[in-house]
């Protein structure tokens, strides 16, 4: 009788409306019912919901109930007394951290029942979140405790009030300025559950190359209505301000941060916004960079600019993020050098309500760099990470490049600063220097494409960033593992072969793109394909030539004391790991070196030698892929299977055309002959060197 | 116990899977259950599909059961043997008209069943979507015959190849050129499904305003992925072509039509298409328009222009639809008479595979035109309609303005040109000049919004456009009254209503804007709200000063004799209709005479009186339609429920807006006091001038 009525159902649920196509919209929150098995294992501890009534905690239940109810295909009633198997939400727990959870079994009232037990409701959220998870990996029911251990875990939106997402590959902004406040999207609400679900606490909902008109009335209310729905699953909104805002609004002749009246302009604007949203986060600027206005038009420096903007802030409780990616138009120095130049001789000097948010390395979110030099510099000031989620230089749009890898060599990375085990870590969770502030920060891959990333892949990014920032210590295979179970399937046969492709995918992009240490050698505005050719820009470190310094004897950036000597930035025994190009991680070789085509790599091969076979092992790698995918077909719903074998298509053509075009380029200055078995590039040089794309996205 | 299995049933659809909230995706294609009497009477004429292979009748088969499953929540199966109660297409019919189909009772095999015969695959396809159309408005199943009656029902996509989407006001395009060919969207069969139920059979996918890239071999790629995506849905696609192609692509010197080697260019481009495309539709042309290049760059005529484009297509059955929206800079005579006096000097001179593309008016999709001069002026020529279905100057993205009866009234305008009778319908019809080639365009609304349109009434413009276009005598309240049931309920507590406020709606649009047949009133650029003051840019027709001709004395725009005399463009039996002002429709009153301020109109009131009434009247029109919804709210889905009410009230804002700057505008030049009982405007005029729109969309 059950079966049939399970045929009879199955039957209706199928026809009663459309069969609904897998679309990616629910990435990692893709609550598909579990196998029968596991779920006679659950259901004794998912009978029913109990837990407040705040908002946040309001969030919490409904999660609960929305993930149970799929998982384990049930209707799991939010009830207020407790009964056996129930989960229970508590609220209140001073022996925990704040935002950290425990969940764990107890008896109440006599009723076995799971306790999500917390300080705040929002660590109570995030036990929430974690018991789905849980599920969803197929995990046996244990007791967990956990805390986030980074304060401030923020997603930057580069999105523009136009729409228009800076460096966005998956269409346009999730927020629709110009119909807001009235027309608020439901997607609002889907894309704060996600970031509640990893963690993230803060958005910044504007562009760093920010207008002033996001600080207008009208502007605020807009924010003021997404505040709303961020608010309860735990997310303040933050806003890119623009540093000119007191002349562009305010009608000031200046915006000199020590000027009392652009002071009092910033204290009234501050004020303004928090009456209208209490728990605003504050402000993220990018000031004195690429064009942006700053403090330094004025003469003062970057401690001057943010503490201006901090002390506006800081009777509403707020803080300011100042972003450290600085480079001057006016100094000749290796760009690798600048904004280490520019702020370690600030230390100290920030107030303590600002962080300085630093990149993950130096240049700008290169397939590999070391990490920025500032990490451990500047031990007084509040230091936080930022990454890139959208992959501006690794693929974009369409190539399968996992950045958990990359982002956990960063924060693994030993900066020496204070002795070995300095990582990148220890420094940005405060644990080094006992910072109480601390953050860590990823540029948003997110755009209004219906699978919210463009590639179903490059969700990961976004997972494994929220992970990470929750966890810095977290390993990014982990994480993958977790994603890949929760987006796609839990089958080993699907799972095992997945996370080994996303693991290798960062070296495999990095081998196609740029080997060796190579690095900013994509094309001129929009970074799209391979530009190593381009040597004719204004600026010198505009152009992909001045990074590779490739001619006929060789090739490489000397960054030790017989070039720039970016390598006396780092702490000795750092900058011992990279200085002897025999004995370093020959991943990093060019970044620090130039070196003859004729070096002799550990390999054995010569440098030239060497750098072909990268590019051709990177193509033959991204080719693999699609065999790798092809073999999955089997746990993947046709949808999702047909769009990333589409994107790997594309991945490997245009791995080849690096690879091709890198080859004919450099071969152009070495003049050497191609070693034995590496096939000649498709076409000339002068191909490729032809190849336009006015209508490249992103830029 | 059915009833326990259709509750145990119920629960589990439930809690399966999340529950979906409605997103407007799936348009007037909403194929929920109908009512359990309903079903009774349908399910006995429904219990399985027959039907031939072809692409085109796979898709038929494919839609009848996806209809039929999910309205009649049953698994239909799809058979090849007569049974009880099939749904039988029939093709080969050479009684019925090409397209056109009939449905109706017959016995197959000794088989009481249903046939939908037709002549060709798309006649059987249009009679699926008929048949399921008529379970969807719940009506009577009786024998019905239909047939198009214009031969090409084109969508035309102003749609760039960034992805922007020109007059856009919802989201980005729906072709991503980008990922294009490898990745194809799945919502394109959606969106071809779509076209296809309302008997569009032709896309052109790039904006008129055209770019020469698209011609590439690597776009043409993208274009036939495209192709085969719409090609079983018996849509075919077609190209914006830009006159300098041959130029900017091919290298030559010129693209003037009568030479030798342009003609051979675009011969070869054609071959290069077709080879690729073998059911490519052919070109639509911009030129010598708002700057476009075009044949007059070199001394010839758009005929001689069309022609040469016309000859390469011709060996491959393609045409050319030429657009008759120009207006010379160099030409100083009243912009609305410059189209027919380019035009009509080359009557006769069109090959037989070029349609002339003519706006419903002269002007520009305003809110209400008499209709274009050229129609019926050169019955020797293949004439079409284009009209917009984005709504550039009827409230853009966020008003509720339906066009089903602007339409309608257009193509049952009377021309006279071969006397009474003479209808815009018949012209593109081809009725009144017995032409074969007839055509009817609309400028698409579509964008990536998750509803397609951005505003869900939107929707109802779109289908609107098609059923007129397949039936341009058609009444726009029955369209209505289907769209509404198809879309939202049958429920004749809403039908009513809802429809009722749809058809007043595009009256209330025109009163708050541009009452009286006052045009182009709107701000410059973006034409979002009022602009009226604007009187400053380089040409004066850009100006809408220019339009309305306002000042102490009087206002309006003199096209008869003792003006421009654009009146006399019109055959004179229509000429006389608005001739004179006390005896014609004042709905077109400023958009032929220039009148005092003091002139009576028919209501006893002063003309002055009149407008200021007019707009005041617009404003509480469209803050009455926020009433009438809310009272809809039991017969709505929260989310559409929610977002139209949000777009309501945007309306309801800006219509008043429209109101108190139009009148503060107008007040200024007539210096006259407001009637009884008007409020004055809320801001004075210099307020509504220093209103900014930087992030306008769709600009």
């Amino acid at each position: 009788m059950r079966r049939l009525i399970a045929a009879i159902c199955f039957a209706i649920a199928a026809f009663a409306s459309p069969v609904l196509a897998e679309d990616g919209y629910d990435l990692w929150l893709r609550y598909h019912p579990v196998e029968a098995a596991y779920a006679a294992q659950y259901k004794p501890h998912a009978t029913a919901i109990i837990g407040g009534d705040t908002p946040i905690l309001a969030s919490a239940k409904s999660e609960l109930k929305r993930g149970l109810d799929g998982l384990l295909a049930q209707d799991t009633p939010i009830v207020s007394q407790p009964v056996d198997g129930a989960i229970v939400l508590q609220t209140g727990d001073t022996n925990l951290p704040e935002d950290g959870f425990r969940i764990g079994a107890k008896t109440l009232d006599g009723h076995p029942v799971t306790v999500i037990s917390a300080r705040t409701d929002q660590g109570a959220l995030y036990g929430a979140f974690r018991l789905l998870r849980e599920i969803q990996t197929r995990a046996a029911l244990t007791d967990i405790s956990d805390a986030p251990k980074i304060k401030l875990r923020v997603i930057d939106h580069w999105d523009n009030l136009n729409g228009s997402v800076e460096r966005g590959y998956a269409g346009t902004s999730i927020f629709d300025w110009w119909r807001l406040p009235d027309l608020v999207d439901p997607r609002l609400t889907d894309y704060a559950r996600a970031e509640a679900s990893i963690g993230v606490n803060g958005v910044v909902l504007n562009n760093v190359n920010a207008k002033a008109d996001s600080l207008t009335a009208p502007y605020l209310q807009k924010t003021e209505a997404i505040a709303k729905v961020f608010r309860p699953w735990g997310i303040k909104v933050y806003l890119s301000a623009r540093w000119t805002a007191p002349i562009e609004l305010g009608g000031l002749k200046t915006a000199d941060p020590l000027d009392p009246a652009v002071q009092a302009w910033w204290n009234a604007k501050a004020d303004e916004i928090y009456a209208l949203i209490p728990d605003f986060g504050g402000f993220l600027v990018k000031a004195n960079s690429e064009g942006e206005p700053g403090p330094g038009d004025y003469g003062r420096n970057h401690a001057q600019g943010a503490n201006m903007l901090a002390a506006a802030l800081k009777p509403h409780g707020g803080i300011v993020m100042w972003r450290a990616f600085v480079y001057s138009e006016h100094d000749a120095n290796d760009r690798a050098k600048q904004a280490y130049n520019e702020f370690k001789p600030v230390e100290g000097q920030f107030a303590d309500n600002v962080l300085l948010q630093i990149k993950n390395g130096a240049i700008d979110f290169q397939p590999r760099e070391p990490f920025h030099p500032l990490f451990g510099a500047m031990p007084k000031t509040n230091e936080m990470l930022e990454v890139q989620i959208t992959k501006e230089y690794l693929g974009q749009g369409t190539h399968l490049v996992y950045q958990g890898p990359l982002y956990e060599e960063t924060l693994k990375a030993d900066t020496y600063a204070e002795g070995k085990g300095s990582t990148v870590a220890k420094i940005i969770d405060g644990a080094l220097d006992h910072h109480a502030l601390t953050g860590m920060a990823g540029v948003s891959n997110v755009g209004d494409d219906r699978n919210w990333t463009g590639h179903d892949f490059s969700q990961a990014d976004w997972y494994a960033f929220g992970r990470l920032a929750w966890d810095p210590d977290a390993s990014s295979r982990d994480i993958a593992t977790d994603w890949v179970k929760m987006t796609f399937s839990d089958d080993p046969a699907f799972v095992k072969p997945v996370v080994d492709m996303m693991m290798a995918s960062r070296e495999t992009a990095a081998n196609y793109m740029t080997p060796l240490g190579l690095a900013h050698q994509m094309a001129t505005g929009h970074h799209y394909g391979p530009g190593p050719w381009v040597c004719d820009l204004a600026r010198p470190e505009w152009n992909p030539c001045y990074y590779a310094k490739a001619d006929a004897k060789g090739i490489g950036f000397d960054r030790t004391k017989t070039g720039s000597d970016a390598l006396a930035q780092y702490a000795p025994a750092a900058a011992k790991q990279w200085a002897d190009p025999k004995r370093m991680d020959e991943r990093y070789l060019l970044w620090f070196h130039h070196l003859p085509w004729d070096y002799k790599v550990k390999s054995g091969r010569t440098l030239w030698n060497e750098l072909v076979t990268d590019y051709d092992i990177g193509a033959k790698q991204a080719a693999q892929m699609q065999q790798t995918w092809a073999a999955m077909k089997p746990y993947v719903d046709p949808e999702r299977f047909a769009a990333v074998s589409a994107n790997l298509s594309i991945q490997a053509r245009e791995a080849k055309w690096w690879r091709d075009a890198s080859i004919a380029y450099f071969q152009s200055k070495s003049g050497l002959p191609l070693p034995t078995g590496i096939a000649p590039p498709e076409h000339d040089l002068d191909y490729y060197k032809s190849l336009q794309f006015p209508y490249a996205p992103g830029h």
